[in-house]
């Protein structure tokens, strides 16, 4: 692991902005570069465009196969021919976000003026609005006026609400699934560790791991591993693992001795940390962490949730799911009641199921069924034939 | 914070026993040594004693000034002279588990026939029972036959679950606390992270840090933040801080700059973890947290925690605490089942509180009033007067 020094050389389907974005943290980026993917054709009147925007550590490749990993898509059960967001009728664009790894401008890029030097830490940073933001160039880019519709889950969703608050005249439906309004104490606190994971990995080197030859694979990985446990719930960690043991030892006396490499659990983090590291890199880890800790889309609205939605005509699906303690439904409920209050079309169904947070990326029938069925009947309102 | 080569040395009040005791694993040792302190007097008749088994980092001070931190003892508002453990009625023990690192035998002790040489990863795995045995071993010397109460919380109430099982005819009444007779999947893997982040510290150095005169303190106090935020509630977490910034800032772009050391849940985090590694040795935590994983007491009763209780006279008293998500309150009442399966005389409360697993070691006085009134009600039953 240590013998990486960047991610896998992949060509990215982009396009660069010369005029560049002027970040809410003062600092303006002279040019930039968003990466996308899309799947199936925009139609003639280019009103049946769904954005899709990824969560925490995913990217653009959300329906077909990953160029470093070989794996699916990461949304393959969602976005497809004949799936929920049908791309035989809708055409979906999936954009890496500002700040991340895999083709938009993050902290692995070359730093302006720095001779060939990389960002790294000096990357600035970045919020969940500066993404929006990099999104919208792209749409506009793209020659769309209105979306038909933006959907995400987790951090994606973030930006669907980001989204429908910022533009809402460019939104005609906003799927924000299992997120949040604002990252709560809790989840601040789980990502600060992640952090502190990689400020301790001996190959971070202030940031600069890029000089050395080594990333800091062992930090990353812990930090990846944390976060994976909240990824689940205790019900699918056991369901899963339970208390089994790896190599199945032949007497007590043995299977002491194993300690540490002995349940199988602790083998499957180990490996989701050591895979996530060939695909992610350190600083956009950290870059993108923070961006999520510092949304709290109320505080912008003096405070109040539903003044960041007053007088929208956007319809809203909230979806939520019972096992997820990371954005626990009555994060979902609140965001409902906000919209509620300012008087927005809002539906919301949470959705049993064992699998926590993980559940929007799994095979979960009714809620895909919700999706199909919520921008099926979106399609007869905004016109959508076909 | 790298300077500390070791804890600080402090005499420890303690017994040494040159028969040794035989671990599970199969090691022997030859001879070992149990730190403990005492509070209150042995009645004559040696019938008024009562063991308190600390949880996985705590000690044997218990309620007294910690002789490193110099804080409080970790439960002075539970046991003192007046206290819901009384010690002007109850003789109190407390002894550092094996394995740990106040003075009770651990991974910085020297190894036998070493040369000087320390333990360190060689320290063989010691269970939960190795850690009651030892304690039993300590019950004895004192020349106590039977204990009036066995009592503590989380990995505390695992030891009291195994003297229970394995010295019914010691136990007079047994109190586990927010506690379970099994590691879950989530437990393991949230200590399987914390391993992992000490394993990724550059001055682990294959646990021999010891020899570079530096202790891997990023890596053990990333593992102690990852447990505290198991510790606590996400309730009392958003109660503590929420959202609250730690360096106030004039404006929106100052506080994205300050991005990292911005919430004061972060900076308590920090702070958690410091402190932390100022007391606590790496390879004693490493020891413990596995001794907690593998403990599964109906395992080793042929798959039916009832039968580590048949027939047992012991009065148990198990409490848990609703906010408590590492704990939960499930897995106590599971134990409730099974001494109800196995006809023991057992109480069960479950305390409204927001305080999570912590809330064992804080102020909750219905929680001290329940275990004042059947430690109270016990000493009529066993004939204790005055």
């Amino acid at each position: 692991m240590d013998e990486i020094v960047t991610l896998p050389d992949v060509e990215h389907t982009h396009v660069r902005f010369d005029a560049g974005i002027a970040l809410e943290c003062g600092v303006a980026l002279d040019s930039h570069t968003v990466a996308y993917r899309t799947y199936g054709t925009l139609n003639a009147a280019r009103t049946n465009a769904i954005l899709v925007c990824h969560a925490l550590t995913g990217d653009q490749y959300a329906a077909e196969r990953h160029p470093v990993t070989g794996k699916p898509g990461w949304w393959d059960m969602v976005v497809g021919p004949g799936r929920p967001v049908d791309t035989n009728r809708f055409f979906v664009i999936c954009a890496n976000v500002l700040g991340g790894c895999m083709g938009s401008t993050g902290p692995m890029d070359p730093k302006p003026g720095g001779a060939g030097e990389r960002w790294g830490t000096d990357f600035p940073a970045v919020t969940i609005r500066d993404m929006v933001r990099a999104q919208k160039q792209l749409i506009d880019h793209l020659g769309i006026e209105r979306l038909f519709a933006v959907l995400g889950g987790s951090v994606g969703g973030m930006q669907v609400l980001e989204w429908a608050a910022s533009y809402p005249e460019m939104v005609f439906a906003a799927l924000p699934i299992a997120s949040a309004s604002y990252h709560s104490a809790q989840n601040i606190a789980f990502h600060e560790v992640g952090r502190q994971a990689i400020f301790a990995d001996p190959n971070w080197a202030g940031g600069r791991y890029w000089e050395t030859g080594r990333i800091p694979a062992q930090g990353l990985a812990v930090a990846r591993m944390c976060a994976h446990i909240t990824y689940m719930s205790e019900e699918s960690l056991t369901r899963k693992f339970g208390r089994r043991l790896q190599n199945a030892p032949k007497n007590p006396s043995e299977a002491i001795a194993l300690f540490g490499e002995m349940f199988e659990v602790e083998s499957y983090l180990r490996h989701q940390g050591s895979t996530f590291v060939q695909r992610f890199d350190a600083n956009s880890y950290l870059t993108i962490t923070r961006a999520a800790d510092y949304f709290d889309l109320g505080a912008d609205y003096k405070g109040d949730l539903a003044n960041a939605f007053r007088g929208t005509k956007t319809r809203f699906l909230l979806a939520s799911f019972t096992s997820d303690w990371l954005y626990p439904t009555a994060e979902s409920r609140a965001i409902a009641r906000a919209l509620n209050r300012a008087g927005a079309n809002v539906s919301f169904v949470e959705f049993p199921t064992d699998k926590g947070h993980d559940a929007f990326l799994l095979d979960e029938p009714d809620f895909h069924r919700a999706l199909a069925g919520f921008l099926g009947g979106c399609a007869v309102h905004a016109g959508l034939t076909g």
